[in-house]
């Protein structure tokens, strides 16, 4: 505690005396203020910025932190604007590229490509803390871009940036429980994005059980800052609803009688490091991580949301014709209009075959116009080597989950033997790996619409969508 | 330590049975070794890199370091020729850009640009300890260049993400003495580049008493390895000789009369970071540092060697017409020419007047062919804004410095509230600032040769000279 | 982490082993649980108790946590009836006492008045976790020994380790503040006693403004045990009431424009520690600490409640002769029998002046029947060498502190350079150190009764009583 | 570190501050140094004492500091003389007691009995580092009470006191390897007791080796200082020769192939801590630790010295009438006194029956005065619960063991499962455990002189010597 404010006000000091040569006096203070920080950002660049490399960039990081929308706006234009490549060297080295295809020549185009932004952000990193306001500067430029497009050159160089920055290589992987900082802990009661969190009461039963793990990952220079976290229940058997492992009555299950480990939550906490893929290792490192510990555990599976599956359903009943939904189907499935069918035993009697099967269809079958498996979840966990276990029937009835599935969850399964074969064949061949129970779920084809494509849809395209949902799973 | 070995232990398992699937069987082994691992490069490239990446890295890594020099070099002309950007990617961007300079073309140009090699190494330091291995994969890498310049691009990559990430913003200041790990010490002793350390007892008397402090950068994926460091004797005046420091029986001063902190030792320690800049911060740091825990120290010198000096002054004794030499001078220096000089007290008399006379001369007015400052120990500390404040005769008296310095060394002074214009004055105007008794030293001009140019040498040139001296300083 | 748990495991696997040894079959299981006990813990002062204490220790203490308040009182007249002195060995040494009063003679009579039970003890901390369950067993005991008093000789038997164990150069003083431990702040929320803590938001609230600091001692062996914590707010005037401390709606002050620190809450925390006396230090060192963080800070203070001041009131009020109370005064203080008296202006003009007055004559006349100053919060504070500074009428209007004081609240004053001198005055001679302001209210004498004594009270005697209150103040 | 720092520094302004108010001026600066210690030491246990008690204790231990030889002498007298038990309260207590037995009055002479200077040394632990300093003093009163044995009375206070704060469920044993800090290293080669370390390198290979491993325990308190450490050894197989273990050119075994630990050196290292036990603990401790780390470990055994055997068979060489030596023993022995006997091979196949048949009987039958086992570390394992395993003919020859032991070795085997049963024979009836192997190189009785007595001695002695042993093993 004490040596970490020693530390911080020693960087203070520093940062405060090499301020001191960077006021230019009144004259500065009567230019816009954009001016001012664009040439701030030049000096930082310059040999100057050498020297006093940490004041300047705690001065720009400051002044930014004043910025409203607009001037962010503004100054994120600027860095597009002035701090791209140099063009004359550029071309030069385009050039001297086309008349000898040289190493030599191929990297001065190399360097000479890259836009001046990056060694800017690199520079900026030398300010105290600079990591964590260089990643709230990415959050705040990914919703300018979403209305201004021509920065996504910007977001580019950030993303290239955080990509090296936050390589797995460097990230360190801590169990989360009731020993946690309380700092720490609010930031998970904050971040979880699949199901809810109410308060520190129900955070202390996610967490301080003997059958609860928690994981994160975080960065040594954001020790505070959990990067992703997954929460844990131990189990004796795969569980088919999502209240038998949240509710406030369960009686803990021995750690060391558990045989299942059910990965039931995983949230990404930073916005502003969309994009950048860690979820893959976090869930193979503590799937080891658990073996270590608890030696009878041999089952590793996810309870995880469906949160595609309702608006399809919904696309495919209002369809005319569908290969999916035979006229029994439909008229099963009508009983969804009426508010309180997840209360009538008699609506669920009709509605459960019917929905099931419509699922199965919906993993299997259904493609998006890229030709992707339609929903997110399913593409994370697919594209990490898990199989698609079972279809949990009315497994969550919260208001979120009956909105976006009717109720319905589904388990994959993390079978570490399988895991690379498995991967290869989704990312590959565009395979689903599943169970024979599921599959023979599928309806008999009725059609030709909307069939798996032979040849895949694009699996990078996958990849990249993937990572950049925000609640990822589980 | 024991975390640590669990630790270590958990990640060989999940890289051992990731290894498992790479093994393609009797058939791979048969081919030869290269063109084993630049498959395994390509796997680790592909999406299939995603899911087995820790394993596949490892491999790779693990190979490469049974390869002699030989197939190191052959590995390395591999990465140039096989993972280079994509031609055809690149060739289309260039056309693309011509067409239409937006920033959309300038990105892609700028994607298609970057090597294969760069996404390559990110992912190498996927394997556990990758960083300590690519580190010393990139110190074999610059022997080879030496004789190879092709290899440059290869290692213009290393240098791009070592950069990125031993961006200071990332390393960790920590003080060094008696009650460091003596793994960590070990290293101290091995690394020490200017002053010999003989053994464990020298190096407890550089360390252990009251009177002295040592600080290293850390990196936190190497937390057993010290960067670069620095050896700090506190004293009650600016020393005039290393002796002073570093004999055995002197008197310690107690901390708290210490007025004068003297840089005496600046080591980098990895020569496979060469380039990558952090010197300048150290010192900057250690300064605050210090002055925050002694606060009667206010006085922040170096007593650094002068490698050049020897060299230069031979030259221009042996030339004929010299600008800098009076005869009464050469006749002076002639006496230098007999072994036991130092031992003479007649001797010294005649050599002083004559020998410092020059050394003014070399520091003010003596550049090289790129019109930098000969000695690259002063471009380090004037480029970092430091003062050049004595010259101390026959300060020291080891082979080495007699060899290279006549025994010269000098005090370089570090003024926090002067860093800045110095800086300024030296990397902009190419001034070297110092003390009115120095500029005094420095003969009459005599001819025109070798003044200082007025416009300065190239600034940006003298920076990255200055970084790539193992040998620091001081 | 896992390292502690890994530790607590090994610890399992040896006295799990141990334990072996020590099962005597079914024979066995047919006595009695006591005699069971009783003969394990008879084996454990013997020397085979040295080959294997842990297994052993660890047994009787897992025997003692199945115990119900019975078996708890049967297990601890157990220990008096049967581990105490050697009656044989002490009367032996009696009599060479007095025959020769010699040092070995004292030494071997002291050796031989030890009670069994104390190395008993000592030896049941070998098992893991011992001291924990050491404790809980006193707390125990100590509920035990109000109703059967002749357990008062094993009580100081814990009581005489505990202070060995417990002495204040082993505790650890660490900071509390909003990245401590969550289970350690749970315990935070549930020792406090003074100000209760409602919740996990009014838990932060007290820790993580930046006018907010907490302190606690721990003993290294208790790590997740806070034993006695202190909270402070920072200000910048001594305050007069609760509420501008603790009120949702106020303003943190910046830390480093505070002047003043105020101890608004001590508590200790574990029962089983009752009458080891650490909290006397903690102030000081908190004191300290604030210090060197602030150096703005000079002003450290308590507000403090007044446990005892309405009962006493009451007494007096009751008494039909008061040398305390006019008639003008009883009048006024009759108001007080209104249910709402705090909420009408004009009945607080009436009753401030004889309360404030009456109010004085507690602190600085009234004395209970041992002679000392009746309040056990003033015993702590100016026993500590503080000073009594300021009475704060209705400063707190919880129900509590209205019950208990009619909302009156004091300020005690840390002077560091007085805390000395007012200790001796307290201690030595029984005057209360206060300012000339509460002496004035003090109302002139009225008669001769309950009038502080010259000779003062026992000091030893209050130090006592001091210790034993386990709500210490602030 | 800087914590560390800070906080003692922090402590010195405590105590500087409390050290006011102890100044009496210049006239008690005339009064000989002993009175004002002893009222220093008066003051501390006074009332008084709980106010300034760290400020006191601190001026108290300094003043220790200065003392020479002779003055600790009469410092130690004078707290036999003045800080005894008060002597009239316990002639009451032993009136109260012989006149009614009560818990009551048992109590009271226990409290009684118990000297003031126990209290004292409780309090002057609260002085900053005062628990090093304490042990230090009774390092040096270990040595007064040598040539003045009525101090044995404060010893016992001392004695009494650490045994409870070293108690060892206080301790925690570290690993001591390559990686710790230097300082606790170096204390590492300067407390080795048993095979000498002659410096860093020796000592590297000591630790750094992957079959090495080394253990201590510490005190929380002194976090810094080893109180007792074992180095192990991972083989193959029991070894026969120190230098099989030590030599510089052996090659390490893997660790994960050792089936062997081999604890070849344990070395108490606070001299005034002797007495307290801890030893027989650290090598279960350790036991459990390897098999835990390293599974295929199965055998734990020692490499140990027989300090006592060559002054004993010199006795029985000498004796005119031994039961031990036959005619052609002595004859073969007389080898002995040639100097370079263990140089020539036909000696040793005269004397090696000779010396191991001698030195079985030396283990088996030989007994002191007491009846105890000659041998102080056989009665150390032995009393730990190993068994007697093997005898190492010229095992050992440096001179110390060739002086000693005639190069004599052996090793004890600890078998967790028979720990308990062996301990059990030797501690209730003087048995050793050993092999048959070893029974049958006793010879046949000659006389019935030094028998082991069936009684066996009084194992409580055989206890207490153990613990007085400084090199205790291995």
């Amino acid at each position: 505690m004490r040596t970490a404010s020693l530390f911080s006000e020693m960087l203070q000091t520093i940062t405060e005396r090499g301020r001191r040569f960077l006021s230019f006096g009144a004259r500065e203070d009567a230019l816009d203020p954009m001016s001012v920080i664009a040439e701030r950002c030049e000096t930082l660049l310059s040999s100057r910025g050498e020297a006093s490399g940490m004041a300047l960039a705690k001065d720009i990081l400051d002044r930014w932190r004043t910025f409203d929308i607009k001037s962010q706006q503004v100054f994120m234009r600027m860095l597009l604007a002035r701090f791209g490549p140099k063009v004359e060297r550029l071309e030069t080295a385009i050039d001297a590229y086309r008349a000898d295809q040289s190493p030599k020549a191929l990297l001065e185009l190399h360097v000479a490509a890259e836009p001046r932004r990056q060694e800017l952000i690199r520079r900026l990193n030398l300010a105290p803390n600079g990591i964590a306001t260089l990643v709230a500067m990415r959050e705040a430029l990914l919703r300018l871009k979403a209305k201004d497009p021509d920065l996504e050159a910007v977001d580019a160089d950030f993303a290239h940036l955080f990509g090296s920055w936050f390589n797995r290589g460097f990230l360190v992987l801590r169990p989360i429980n009731w020993s946690t900082p309380a700092d720490i802990l609010e930031k998970i009661i904050q971040y979880e994005a699949v199901h809810h969190i109410g308060g520190w009461d129900e955070l202390r039963r996610r967490l301080a059980p003997e059958d609860r793990r928690c994981f994160a990952f975080f960065h040594p220079q954001l020790p505070d800052e959990p990067l992703i976290f997954v929460e844990v229940a131990l189990t004796r058997e795969m569980p088919a609803r999502i209240d038998d492992l949240l509710r406030e009555d369960r009686e803990p299950v021995p750690a060391n009688e558990a045989t299942t480990a059910v990965f039931y939550s995983i949230s990404n906490c930073q916005e502003g490091l969309r994009g950048i893929s860690f979820g893959n290792f976090l869930i193979k490192q503590v799937v080891e991580d658990l073996r270590r510990d608890l030696s009878r555990l041999d089952i590793f599976v996810t309870l995880s949301p469906v949160p595609g599956f309702a608006d399809w359903l919904s696309r495919e009943r209002r369809s005319e014709v569908s290969d999916v939904l035979s006229a029994t189907d439909r008229t099963r499935l009508a009983l969804l209009d009426e508010p309180d069918w997840a209360d009538r035993p008699e609506s669920l009697a009709e509605i459960q075959p019917a929905m099931t099967s419509a699922a199965a269809w919906y993993f299997l079958r259904a493609r998006d116009a890229k030709g992707r498996i339609i929903d997110p979840v399913a593409r994370f966990h697919l594209g990490n080597g898990a199989r698609l276990e079972r279809l949990d029937f009315l497994a969550d009835r919260s208001p979120r989950a009956m909105r976006q599935a009717h109720g319905l969850m589904v388990n994959y399964l993390y079978k570490l033997d399988d895991i690379e074969t498995n991967h290869e064949a989704f990312a590959g061949r565009n395979e689903v790996v599943t169970t024979p129970a599921i599959r023979r779920l599928v309806p008999a084809e009725r059609g030709g619409r909307n069939l798996v494509p032979l040849a895949g849809g694009n699996p990078d395209e996958q990849g990249r969508q993937g990572k950049e949902n925000r609640e990822l799973s589980a």
